[in-house]
């Protein structure tokens, strides 16, 4: 049944498949007078484009996106907004040899068992190709929340391998921090502690010379929204943000917070005490304890904090074991979220496997695979907790506003 | 907005708070005929009962349900069912000293913060007395799966602090081996290694005596889904699952199947390779690996399976370390998913925190709380899973089935 | 599937049968600080109520509602907010006469056809029994609406037979109007015309000896509704009314403004043309040419006017045979609508039918039945109206209000 | 709040302007394995698209569709399906006199109110150019009913003006009965009737040259839907169903059945009777009675009826002013609605209007459009009805199929 729609108040649709024409979303229930050009869009297409170095995937596509509708003037109109990305390296070639063969670790054989037949040429819909609709969704709901409340979503490749990075106060990164290199070059693998970085695009590269793929994790961090966002029961905001990050490919697993470390814990360690925030600090992302990420109160002031019922004195908690939500809503603390992401299942290495008629044979992907998916997931990922802050904030705003 | 809705063709809707009249939830899109009494809701509306158990909170409540529609001589009618249970024991004393204080860990003040005011009568709509509902839904799920496919969802504390259960084959538990120890007596932990359950009932003790409380995981294993559930994109099984755990109280983590273990993981060794499965064996959840949880063919026999497409030879995976999804659609094997549950936020001992204006106090709560949430938290998390799986075997089927 | 909700951000779910324990509503959305109790829902509950008059049906129940959840010191919480209605004169007796047999003009046939069985006690969930659930949530509604934008709305019968009613203005009709005659009496018909309500309970006195049942049209009206609300394309606001009233038992036609009366007007007729309003009058509703329903601008002010973008000078039509609804959008004119409800379709006269096996037999309803549905349609009408604007004022409050 | 979306298993997302660069449609739950391709769009696009005839608006569209996604070598994949037509003739020439003014019965003036401010190029989102979206994606609908249960949906003008049709056996007609002449040249008013439709043609003449414009009546007959499809309650087919063509532009009444004419007559004389439909005809809308129109059986064979649960003998009504729905669950019985389109507010004629700023001035339209809806209206009518039952189709096997 219908499965291609996100959200409810800012909602997406997509369709697309990796070798058809093109990919396009429609983003539904986008606020009125958003100022929105193409050029508010390529940025983070850009960030998840393949191609862009030499550790990702050499597909080469241009990713121009095209608004079909919703903008007019060069602002948003509140009516559904489309966005075509067509495609352009689909190297349709002969599929013979793997059109009857299920790749290990892929859809192939799920989609074969669903719909009684699959699109064979590189994974279909199944591809995360289908993701480029999603960053060109989440570059509009980063704006809508930039504007709303001050909002940043910010995400960065925590670990390769054994490869962890060290980040201080991963709220208070910005864009250029996981973008670039102290000398300004591209930090290709989006991983702001430099001397991991470099382990990292190592250990990248060495998994494809050996045609191997690698797993890691990324860290996601959300600053400036207020509290008050998700709903108290099953549409919690850390249900949602859980499914927007589950529903990209490969993601085995999601914590927000101290997460699984909360499995050892005893509750006189692990509850976050509430304090008065200091009165010279922002509300939304102020952090009076070391132990965990805080954020930057000048970066994620909130233009709408008049609009908040509770106001003052400002509440913030000392710790942020418990990751900006509480009860399945905001706290007004950053929203940290870990999402762990498998190894690239296409190997050019043979693997043992069956055809569809479930004959033992073998399968080697000749393919342009990305040896380790995390340095393109960062903007995947940023979209799916952008899109999610976009729609709770509406629907906060629907039901809660004071008018 | 309203959130107080999952599911989309198998649809809950729940009502309820901790101190008011009862909890309600209206099930839709149950389909006709099912053999449906209260007896087979109290099954596990006992086992997530308050008072059941030394270790377990003391706040004693029957919990009947009453069933106020949608049954007709003793099956399902396919309009909607609704099921009510009412609160007994509420105890709604003097609660003037907590009334205005935040308390640790809870929602108190994410509640202000969006409403502008709360029930502070014990939580209210965000204490978990409100998952009476889900467990009674859940149900009504889990005899739909096992009508429809032959599922089976069991769960289990997987671990308790630093100790951890050892189960060498979760995807073939049964009820009893969850809720019996050998000698037929109750296990009030959930725990199948009775070794380590003795060991997690000493540590919760231990914890309860010393003012505290306790984190911990469950594992909790589908079995007998058909290849075929999930959508690709958005409503990826792994999704809806995921946001299903997520969406209970206290918990701060998911994954499934190897889960965090893939971060550190090379493609070669993550993927689990297709194979034919043996002639004798049942489809849904043969295992030929011994590496991963493996199910018991008879088990799980699945009467709709004639009306799948893909049917003959059927295919499985040597291993399991992706949990039976893949692409976000089940393959047939065990379904499992392990979720990080917090330590109880409600402690005796005494917290720093602030009132609703920003004031230092204390507070310590002289409550009836669990010491470990683990134990009551199995029966929802499958009730959630049960939910979930009946949920897309009615979108798989409305889609997709041969007519 | 799921087919038991209605609306989007305010949204209903309900449960329950004619027969059953009761009937429930969980209103979903709701804002949080209404105040509310039982007595805000008797007031329509009364005016549905079986057995008020003696031109309704004789069945006796008090329709006293339980709040279950969502209603705390007097006001509403935020969160989802359920009402119990219990049944009490069931007479549950011997059903084996029309137990397999199919009545004219009932969902009997439909029911089995669908499900492959049904409540053979009543018609179940088809019976209009259903309807208090819907007059309990539009209870909620309204109290909403009043407070959010000064809503009003008033529906009366207006035909009945070939009885019609005249009313000049019914924009400026009262509850009082149509609840009350001049001399304080009850006006048991809902007709504010007094001549014709005289000659419309003649003659559904005259159907009922007779063994009949007569049709009727009512007349809804909606006031203080700011421009603004609906969708442009699917959710029109017009769609969702029709939808709302079509959803209620025997309504066979809608239409609005000028409704069918269009087909034979030509465009220079038809338009409503655009002025000014004057400055002295409200801009909700005022009206400045006779021709068609006017609103008293005192009555229906708009306490939230301040906030919507287009202020001033306010702009409205010189008449309004559109309805109040243009694009599908309201335009601050009044909403009016009008529905055909056909005659009662269970007769105590004997009718020829089939056996559920196809045989011929006949059927005469021993029931008590209302001779006429329109009576009490008008509160069901009114609480469908009131849902459906207060639905698309929080929509439109989440997407478009200015921060 | 979004809005932009109509069904819930088979759901139609849609966006685009009349001015910008076009119109998309995203289907979502497309059932795999449907023949499809861009041939089976053009017939309906065709029977839509500007200029056609003389009697209709001279823009010049191709309206050539492209499919984006979701078919794979002629077959629908199950995943959603993208379908995208480009504007060509917009003239989006010089706007300045227009663009400050509020074109009477237009939305102008709503989408100022609701947005702040519009795409006052022709229309925007308002323009019923969107419907080229609809009318693609009801193609595609039409495709499944056929498929699944031998649906058909045939629309035609029944009345323009004070012009009626005649028309013996509406359940009847066929596509060519509506499209072609006894001659075999194109029907340009839709109309079988064809001395009524040479009437009509002259009548619409008339209006255009006068400068006037002329509103009128479309009747739409569904045959071959099994008994079963709509919910009980609140997604009654009858209600989707008005639903669905409520939210086309310009309609302002639906009736289905008897319609209207219900309101003056007596249960006794309203009440169709069952009976057992003769054993050599087709169930799905046999017809015993002459008062009412009737199906030719042998078109509408269902394929699907031996998974029907109520079978034998199969059950009919004598007469069917119930319009082939009971209880707003389909009967089996043909699905007869009619739906009131106003005239054509734009009009070359100088009408009086105000600015957007409420100053009082003229406007008249120098445009290219239809002096009647009618015929172009047929459609997109067709297209909507259809789209609603394929959606019920798929939620009917979704819950109550036999398994």
């Amino acid at each position: 049944m219908a499965g291609n729609t996100f959200g409810q108040a800012f909602r997406i649709t997509t369709a697309g498949e990796s070798h058809g024409p093109g990919n396009v979303v429609i983003i539904d229930g986008v606020p009125p007078g958003i100022p929105l050009s193409v050029d508010d869009l390529t940025v983070d297409l850009d960030r998840r484009r393949p191609g862009q170095s030499k550790i990702v995937t050499q597909r080469s596509e241009a990713d121009t996106p095209e608004i079909l509708s919703g903008v007019f003037e060069g602002h948003t109109t509140g009516t559904s907004l489309a966005i075509l990305v067509r495609n352009q390296d689909q190297r349709s070639g002969d599929y013979s040899d793997i059109k009857d063969k299920y790749r290990p670790g892929h859809a192939d054989f799920t989609f074969d068992a669903k719909y009684g037949s699959r699109d064979y040429r590189g994974g279909g819909r199944s591809s995360a190709r289908e993701t480029v609709a999603r960053v060109a969704a989440g570059a509009v709901a980063k704006k809508l929340i930039a504007e709303a409340f001050g909002g940043r979503v910010v995400g960065y490749v925590q670990q390769v391998g054994h490869v962890v990075a060290q980040v201080d106060d991963p709220a208070a990164l910005t864009l250029d921090d996981v973008e670039k290199r102290p000398d300004g070059t591209p930090n290709i693998v989006r991983c702001p502690d430099i001397a991991a970085a470099d382990r990292m695009v190592e250990l990248i590269e060495e998994c494809r010379k050996a045609g191997d793929s690698i797993g890691g994790a990324a860290e996601i961090v959300a600053t400036g929204a207020p509290p008050g966002l998700g709903e108290p029961v099953f549409d919690k905001l850390k249900a949602d943000l859980a499914k927007a990050l589950f529903s990209l490919p490969a993601v085995l697993g999601v914590e927000y917070g101290i997460g699984f470390g909360c499995v050892t814990m005893r509750g006189s360690q692990h509850n976050d005490l509430f304090t008065a925030a200091p009165q010279t600090r922002g509300v939304s992302n102020a952090e009076t304890d070391a132990d965990c990420g805080s954020g930057d109160a000048s970066s994620s002031k909130s233009p709408d904090q008049a609009r908040h019922r509770v106001l003052s004195p400002q509440i913030v908690t000392r710790s942020n074991r418990h990751g900006g939500m509480l009860g399945g809503i905001s706290t007004g603390m950053p929203i940290v979220l870990r999402a762990a992401v498998k190894p690239t299942s296409s190997l050019p290495t043979e693997q043992a496997t069956v055809t569809k008629h479930g004959e033992p044979t073998t399968i080697s992907t000749k393919g342009r695979h990305d040896p380790c998916l995390l340095p393109r997931f960062i903007p995947m990922a940023e979209a799916m907790v952008a899109l999610t802050l976009a729609d709770h904030w509406l629907r906060w705003r629907g039901q809660c506003a004071a008018t």
